[in-house]
Parts: C-alpha cells; structure tokens; sequence
C-alpha cells in the first residue's frame, strides 16, 4: 500500500529528489548472512552513473553509495539495509525559468494537479535520479538470487532500438554491449546511433529507444497466479520507470500476429531433461516461470525536456512557449538499461522468496 | 502479498476453477451507501459470457452472479461484497485425456512446477473462467467511480487487431462495436475477421488480438509515484489477464520513433481549462492521470488449446504430440475486451480512493 | 491494506454477516499438497457452534463447511481456498424493535457513524458470527503448520476467569477442558462458574471472562522485528476478536511488578538443548519465538445485549431505554476460546511461511 | 508485507541498529502543503532522548533529526520524507564481554536463532534506541490529524505504575506530567517513585512499569472492521515496542469482572449531542473510534540488561553467568512514554487518511 515501497518479501523504500542533500532507499527483507558491502553494490551504480559519455546529461554525480544499516562485520543481518547517495552537481538556478511553467510530456503538471505543490529543480522526485536507488536494491537483488539459489542468476540488458533504428538480432552479441556507450548488442548499428543521436542533440530534440532486459538461470515456478503473476509484476517494474510507455514480455504484440501453432513454445525431453524449441512466452507461462530465459521489452518515450520551444502553460493559467535549459539526456532510453536490469533483479528476488514461503 | 487479490483500497480477491462448484470473489473497501444489486453487474458478465456466437468457446454458462454479503436493503454497507457464479456446464471428461499431458504454451506445466499439483480440468485455476470474477468486480468499480465522482467514468474497449488483420482508425466508431461479435470499433473490418476466424478454426488453429481499453473523465491526480503509478498499474493489471504478452499506453512502442517534439503533448488554455493538442501520453505522466482519456492497448496471444497435435511432454517426462479436445476459444482476445474494461475500472476506483485518502 | 484480510503469506478474507445467506472466507497462501478435506475443518466449528449448551446463545446453527475451491483430489493445490458457511437461523425479526436504537457498548453507533448505514440484523457484520469463518481459517492453519514442520504444533485454549471467579492454576488440567462447558482447566471452578451464570442469566445480565491459549512445539526463529513481531501480530488478532479489551504475553501486566531477576527467563544447556528455567516471556522475546510455549491471553468484556434495560439513543437523537431481546451469549468469553486458538494458529502459519521465505 | 515497516497510507519505515553510523525512517503518504520543519520533530525526540536524569541510561545522544527529503519551501510535498539521527554516544567495546553471551530475557538469543548472525553492539538492531524514529514519525502523524481534522488531536502519555507501585488515580493531574522526571500524572507518588528506582539500581536490578496512552479530539468512525479495527492495530502498534508484554484499551483486563450493565457505556443526548456516561470501552466499539477519548494502557516488563549475574548461555553451548555492563535504563519504561504517544498518533493518523478514502 505504500506508494514508495517496491516488493513484497524483498522489498525496498525510495526516497528523494533530483536536488536535495541526498537520494536513497531501504531495502527490507534481505535474508542474513550474505556477504555484503558496498563494493557489492557501486560498479552497477557506476553503469548508471550520468556524464559518462557525450551522449548521456552532462550532470556529475560520483555516485557514491554508503551503506548506513543492515551490515554487520561484511555479512547481512536480515535487518533493514540503508543506502545513502549523497547529491554533488544540483544546479537549481538552472530551473528559475520554468519554475511557475508546465513542460509539455512532463510530471511537472501532473504533481502540481495531484498535490497542489511541485519541487521544481530538477522535477524534484519525478526526476530519473531516482532510479539510482533501484540500480543500488538491484545489485542487493542479484546477490539474495546467487545465494539463494547457489549460482547467479545472469541478467544482461541492451538496447534494441533508438529512434527509429533498430539493432539487426542476427547480430546480437552480448560482448558487444560493454563496448560502446549505448549498450547496443549490435556493433554495426552504433555508428548509425551516434549519428542520429548527434542529430537529435543539435536540434535540440530528443529521442527515444527500445530496451530489452533478459534472465538467464531462473528455476521454473517463480512466479504466483492469480495477482502476483510473474509477468505482472514485471510490467509494472518496468511501465514504473521513468518515461516508459510500453512493456513486452517474449514474441509481446507479434504474438498477436502468430499462428497459435506458432507461438505455442513445443517442448521435448533432451538428456533427461524438459527443453523448449523456442521462446515466445519470454520465460513465463500463466504467470509462472518456465526455466527458459525471462526477457522483457520496453519502450521508452524522448525526454520531455528539449531546448526546442514547445506550447505549454503557466501555474497561473497562462500560455507560454517552454524551452528547457537544464542538462538532460537527449535518450534517456540509454542510462534506462541498467534500471531495466535492476528491476528484473528485484522482482525475482522478491518472487524467489515469495515461492519459497509458500511452497518450501 | 495476497496472490490472489488485487487492488489496495478498493481490493478484490477471487477463487475457484474452471471445473469446480462455483468462482467468485470478494470485493473489499467499497464506499457505503452505493445503490447495487446483481443488475448492476449482470449486464457486465453478459458481455463477457461464453457462446454467445459461433467465434467464442461453445461451452454454455449462464454466469448468473449471487451477491452474498456487503449489501443491505439495496446498498452498499462498506463492508465486503461477496459475489458467487456457479459452474454449470463443466465437461471434465473432455480433459481425462491431457490428464498427464502439458500443452505447449500452456500453464498445465508450470503449475506442475510450482505445485508439485496439477487440476487438470479445463485448465483448473489457470482458466480464463476465473476472468468472470474480474468483471463482476469491474461493475462494482464503475459504481464507485461514479459515486466517488459524481458523474460516470465512461471505460470502453475495442478489438483493434485480430490476428495480422488491424483496424483502420480514422474508421473507428464506438457505436459500432456493440454490433459485431468482435467488438471492432471498425465495421468494414468485420467480414476480413469473420473469414479469418472460420479459416483459423477449420485449420485446428488460434489466433492472437490487440485490445484497446479507454477511460473518459478521469480527473487528473490520480496515481502516486513512484511505486504506484497509475500507469504501472494498469500494466499489471492487463499483464495479468490469461494470455497477453504486452501493453502499451498512449503511443506505446511507437513513442520510441517519435522525435521529442512529436511526442510532447502540447498544452493550451481554451475557456479557462487545459486543453492538450495530443494524446501520446494516454492520459498519465510521471504516473499520474492528466485528464485526458486513459488509452491502453495489450496484445493476446493465440489460445494455446488448439486441435492442432503439437510437440509436448507428459508428466512422466515423455515425448508426446498434444491434442486439445475441448471447447475453446480460437480467439480469446475477444472475450478479453471486458476483461480489459473491467480491469481498467479497478485500477481506476482503487487510485481514485487512495488518492482520496492522501490529498482529500 | 484490505479491511477484511488478516495475515500476508498464509492469509484469509472473510465475509458476510450474522442474518445474510451465508458466510465464508477466502484461505490464500497455502502450501499445495497438503491432504484437506471438510472432515479436517468441521471438529473445530463444532467446538465453536453455538447452542451446545444452555451457557450460549440458543441460535441454532449446524455451521457445515463446504470447501468450494483450491482443493483437488483431496489435496490443497495452492490456489485461494474458498470457505463457505450458509446461515440457518437467522430470525431477523426479533431485531426491528432495535432497528433504530443504538445498544449502549455495541458496535451499533460506531458502524452507523462510519458507513452512515446499518444492518441491523443481529449485528450485521460486527457479529461473533463472524467468527466462525475464522476458525474454519484456522483449522487450515493447524495442517499448514503440521505439513512445514512435520509435526503437529499443539494449540489449545481455556477458560480462565470468567467474571471475577479465576481459576486455581495449580489445578491446571488439560484433558478437564475437554469435559465442561466452559473450557476450564479446573475442574474444581465448574460449578462455581455455573451458579454465577446461572445467576447472571437470571438478572438479565452478562459477564465478562479471561481466555489463555497456547501454542507447543513451535520452533524458535519465528517473527520479525521490528513490525512483523510475533507478540505484535498476536496482540492485533486478539484483540481484534469480538468484544476483547486487553491482551497479554507471558507474564503480561504481572510483568510490570518484577524485578530484572525475577522476569528474565534464565537458560541452561541440558542435554545438547537450551532450556529455560521459567516462561515468564510467554515463548517471545525480542518479537521472536524463543522454542519455549507461546502463551497469549486475553480479556473479553460482558456481552453489551442484555434484557436489562440500559440508557441508549436512537438514529433520531432521541434518548431510549434499550432492552436487547434476541439470543445471545450471557458470556460471550466461553465461545471465544476456539476463536483464540484459531488466530493463534493462523499467525503462527503466516509467520512460519514468511520466516521459511527469508530465512530458508 | 514489509517487516519494518508500519500502517498502510500513513507508513513509516525504519533503519539502524544502536551502534551504526545512523538510524532513521522514512515517513510515506503524508498528505501534501502541511508547514514541517525540524522544529517540529526536534521536540518530541527530546522528550525521548536519553541522559536527562539519573533515572535513565547515561548514554549521550543529541539526537539531532535531518529532514533529507520530502519537504519543500517548508511544506510537505506528498513524496517521501526521510528522515536521519546520527548515532554519536556509541561504546561498543561495552558489549565485548557478552559478544558470545545470550543474556536472558534479551532477544540476544532469539536474533540468533532467527538470523544465525547477531550484532552484538548494544542490541543492535533489537535495541530500544529504534524507537527514537518512532517518536519522529510520531510527530509527522502529529501534524497530519491536525491538518486534516482542521484542530489538533491532544495526545498525552503518562507513567501509571513503576514496579508494584501504581498511581492514586484521583490525583491524576495532566500538568504534573511534565514536572517530573517519570511523566508522572501524580506527583504525591514521585518520591516513592525516586526512592524504588534507586533502590533498584543500587541492587544491579530493574524494574517494570505501566504506560497509559489516551487521544482527545479523535473523531467517531476511525478503524475498519473486521480485520483493520482501531483497537487491534493499537495493540500491534503498543505490543511491538520494544519490553512490552501487555496492552489493553479502556477498561481492559478489568472489563472481565464486571457486569453487562456495569460495563456497558451509556449514552444521552447532551445539547443536540452524543454524550457517554462513562467511557469502558476506552473510546473503541466494535474496533471504530466512538468519538470518546482514547485510553491504551500497555505494561513494559523491566530492563533485561543488568549487572546482576543471571544464568545464560554462550553461542557455543555452555552455561555461563552473565552480568550486563553496559548502560542501560533501570526502568526502560519512562522512555516508553513518548514512544507510547508516538504509536498512538501514526495509527490514529493511518486510520484517518484510510477512512477518508474509503467513506471520504
């Protein structure tokens, strides 16, 4: 019921805004005795981290997370761990200019409708600064799975799609994606990427992208029908980051062009084993994992906030022409890719434990 | 952490199988005084009731709905609302031959997975019969909705895609879709469904549809970031539903080719009220409603029960060719579009409710 | 969050009131594989069945469980287990010369200026009817408990006050609970508490009564600090049990005037095992059963409806004598015993499954 | 779901173990545009803290609280406040000696059994420093009623018995409260009161005590039966702070030997208004507010860390003497006071928000 809570068993709590003192999360329920620090936790903040590459927000921010509870001489305790990532590079002044305004796209309006008042640096807690705290619960997330399952669970994201461009999946390599700053699988797209992406900033425009964030290791049964269906929260994990307007799981909205033979996934017995000839449920079937690979797709909308002046309208009622000056990613699809992993994370962490409650 | 509720404040909770006594639900956290009685909620089930045209599964349900507590002398009490539909035409037999057989892209196996325990009768919980009790719930939540509001919430559906056959949507006309057994907004569309329906099923095939779902006077505010965004919601909420494997709001996929200027909703003051120029957002920023009309898609996969013999295993973990005899839908994307409906109305009376609770 | 839902992993929802057509509760969370039938259910609501003495209500109720779903084959299957109990002996009318008078100590008033509407059919939803849906609950919680463990945790309850007449503990006999009708552990305050009914009953009047239950064999481990306590979530479902007022752990209000000796449980080491050289913690410390019995108790205030007339008000302001005339329990204490053995077992259930997800 | 977490649309979440860098909370689903500022916490932690008089633990804490997020030009923004209390006073070479002890009656052992680690450091996450985030919370809910109700909620606590020695109640007199070191509302028992608590710490013992609570200005229709009554959650709420082994409302364990007429309050019209001739139900029917003052009582069982030597056990199995030298509270419930308060106000503001959506 809690508004900032994600989870049920594993469940974390985020709090802050883009220019207060600090950002950060509690994350409950994490079984004891996990080793745990927080050299754990910061390489995939770090993956996040924006101003690494010309194409993300030029903000800088280390980053830098500290463990605060829950920790005690490098193990977890099963106690509530506290996660503190302090702000570094708010420039507030930067919003002077649009403090009374409502950016077109964005929660600017939305907040101010639902609680009569907005912190308006940065979009105060509307802000993707937030999802640091989901990359940080995440790296927590992907240790409960290693140690609850005796091996890691390997979950891996990319990008499949900027603006118009697809990646060719023929060409998918996951070595690829560590090599060029927008997690493309597909090497031979980056250069058409970066051409589009320099276009975009220098229209002052933005653009959008397709992620695809997949779970390789998972046990079959994960997962509860009727309302805590695998699939479900899935959907929710990924619609609930920022700028996220679609979500797909396996074949997703081509499943509904297929044959029912096939989209069915046939299975044989191979060396003793249950083996799928294919993957168009992405992993789940009624709501449950299968053992296949989990995959998930979502589609992120351009960033809202573009040099380029846009019709929008004042607190006071007033039309105006809106132009965002702040520093902002002109894909903000790009740094989604580690959150899309982080939250695949969390929602199997939280369905491993659930699964074991009930059914040992 | 109920598996099988849905909803906080306004919360339902269902049971029951597809060859069982009996399904239904309990609907919690209702307003008081709210006029219902069952024909504030027949209609709904009628809808979404079984063959009612030779599209649909021939299995006959007359789905008549008790309601058993909550109401006192034609109202509301605030306390919960429990709703019963017998089974009436189960044909277990139909199943005794599958009884040790998992379909391909069924939930026959990994309920098997999970449980260790399998209701092989139609499909036992994992049946789309369970989606009655949605809709009865749904009925409910539109009364409170119009109760809360003072004025209906108008929620729609449509099928927009059956199969690779989509809509044209300067064509699309809400009157229409109480005229064909498809609900398609499109009626020059119908006679390519039919024909495509009939050859489906004389190949022993299915086929899949994307839905459409729509709310008209939403009030804006309604939603609470970040872990209860009205639009992460709605994505569990439809992810949830037997069969679909994606969703989308506002320009969905689509937003991901869309320069930042295209997608922007643009706002204007006409007579004192915002106006927006667009609705790529579907109605929610930042996970908050704006006012405008929610739009969600979600795309069903093809009924996986198909004639068709096709590659499976048994639980004894042999290689077998599955054949499904039973009475299926070879589209069950057309009986979803009530579903959809009523989970749109769900999510809506649940967040108008918490919203209530937290801002007044 | 639901208002009508107790527990999270093992968890149940009831329904209905004391003069509608039925009553009943949805069971969610249960483990699949677990034999069950009505036969495990049906002993406990015989213990709890009113009218088995002339000490309670006259209300003739055979109280026949049917399990509607989430069983197959004899065995739990993990899916929502649906409870229903129809009601007999409903006599409404008795109840139209208070339909617009307010009992005084009755929860009349207080629903009525909640929900601004009243069943006032004995009692409506606030009724002890209620009751038995929770311990139909909790014969469920007794399995799940036994099936995890492998061995059957014994949960038992007695009487052992009523009015101002306590029991002599040092005659503390369990199998004399079993041979009078009100639950004593001592035999020797039998007719003591007979004569004080039998006078009670005759004055028009009622009486209060204090109920111990206790829980043997439950592990050490269970509970989790700092909100999910063991102590705390015994205290809520104690005390949210018709007509209770206080509840205590242990040594409980005694507790208070110890010293730090006298209180604290000392442990030794006999024969490989910790073993405590009293209770005074009542099987909890910290919120974490120690091993040691659980012991819970609780007070129960006199039954507000009594013949004698009593200074209320009506719907219309207006001051009233009120006389309660329908059938009700002059010790409404002595029915509650199988009440508290029931929410005894289900928060042990809920806190064995919550503990066996995040700690193995 | 969340084991640290508590309520549902008012939720606070707590952190930190005794003698971690920090411990906090964060405080969700305040409503937005209520004025906060430290200054409106600051108050009621000092009231809490230690080291003010010789009859509590000498540990020196400023407990100076940080608001971190959430607030905005000095209102409350609906989004999460979150809030930090450094720890300053920590000695944990203190607790070197017991690092392998389990002291009796201390939830030492239970931890133990529970996680398999223990942070031995002043109790660490079991020690009753975490209720300082507690009282801060207390004090957000403080400022909620008052907004919403338009008029504050006077909620006071007091010291009713220290060990065996309880208070004459006819001289209870609010004002005393705060002119005596143990929140005594009467002050002819204060240097008995002095004289004990001496005595017993001169001893190496401790002592119990009983904490009554009470609400004035709490309007009718708060807590929703069944399972979310005001009283039960108040019993969670009181039995969950840290040493306590009863709770009762009203006339509590008393309740059970009185009479139906006796204790039945009952009511008249007072000038156009409901009036209660007594108030035996401690301002609770039927689990919703009547509109009377709210009366908690709860006991706390005395200090299980004292330098009297008391039979314990060692991680490793052996008998062991153990003699506690760190500093602690002889009578840990005078600092249960504020803390008492604390609860009663974040349910009584979770149940107001929780009420306002459903009945609105």
């Amino acid at each position: 019921m809690s508004f900032n809570s994600f989870g049920h068993l594993f469940r974390f709590t985020t709090w802050g805004e883009s220019h207060g003192p600090a950002i950060g999360c509690i994350v409950d329920g994490v079984p004891p005795r996990i080793p745990l620090s927080e050299a754990d936790i910061q390489p995939w903040l770090d993956r996040r981290r924006p101003g690494q590459s010309r194409f993300t927000t030029q903000r800088r921010e280390s980053d830098q997370v500290k463990i605060l509870s829950g920790v005690f001489e490098g193990h977890t305790t099963g106690t509530p761990i506290s996660l503190l990532i302090e702000n570094e590079d708010q420039r507030s002044k930067d919003y002077s200019a649009i403090k009374d305004q409502f950016r077109p796209g964005h929660a600017d309006y939305t907040y101010w409708t639902k609680y009569g008042i907005r912190d308006y640096r940065g979009g105060g807690r509307s802000s993707a600064r937030e999802t640091a705290s989901r990359v940080a619960a995440g790296a927590i997330a992907r240790k409960v799975l290693e140690h609850v399952l005796g091996a890691p669970v390997t979950i891996r994201g990319a990008l499949v799609q900027m603006g118009s461009h697809a990646i060719d999946r023929s060409r998918w390599d996951w070595a690829a994606v560590e090599q060029n700053p927008f997690w493309s699988p597909d090497a031979a797209i980056v250069a058409t990427w970066e051409a589009h992406l320099d276009g975009v900033r220098k229209a002052g425009s933005s653009t959008g992208a397709v992620i695809e964030v997949t779970a390789s290791g998972v046990p079959p049964g994960l997962g509860a029908p009727i309302y805590g269906k695998l699939d479900a929260d899935l959907a929710a994990a990924m619609m609930g980051i920022n700028a996220v307007k679609g979500v797909e799981i396996g074949a997703g909205f081509a499943a509904a062009g297929l044959s029912g033979e096939e989209n069915a996934d046939e299975m044989r017995m191979e060396n003793g084993k249950v083996a799928f000839l294919s993957n168009n449920a992405g992993g789940i079937l009624g709501g449950i994992s299968t053992g296949q690979d989990i995959v998930v797709r979502f589609a992120v909308k351009p960033t809202s906030s573009i040099p380029t002046p846009r019709k929008g309208i004042t607190k006071q009622g007033e039309n105006v022409e809106v132009a965002t000056k702040g520093r902002h990613d002109p894909c903000v699809g790009i740094r989604a890719v580690p959150v899309g992993e982080a939250m695949l994370a969390v929602v199997l962490a939280d369905h491993l434990l659930r699964h074991r409650g009930q059914c040992g």
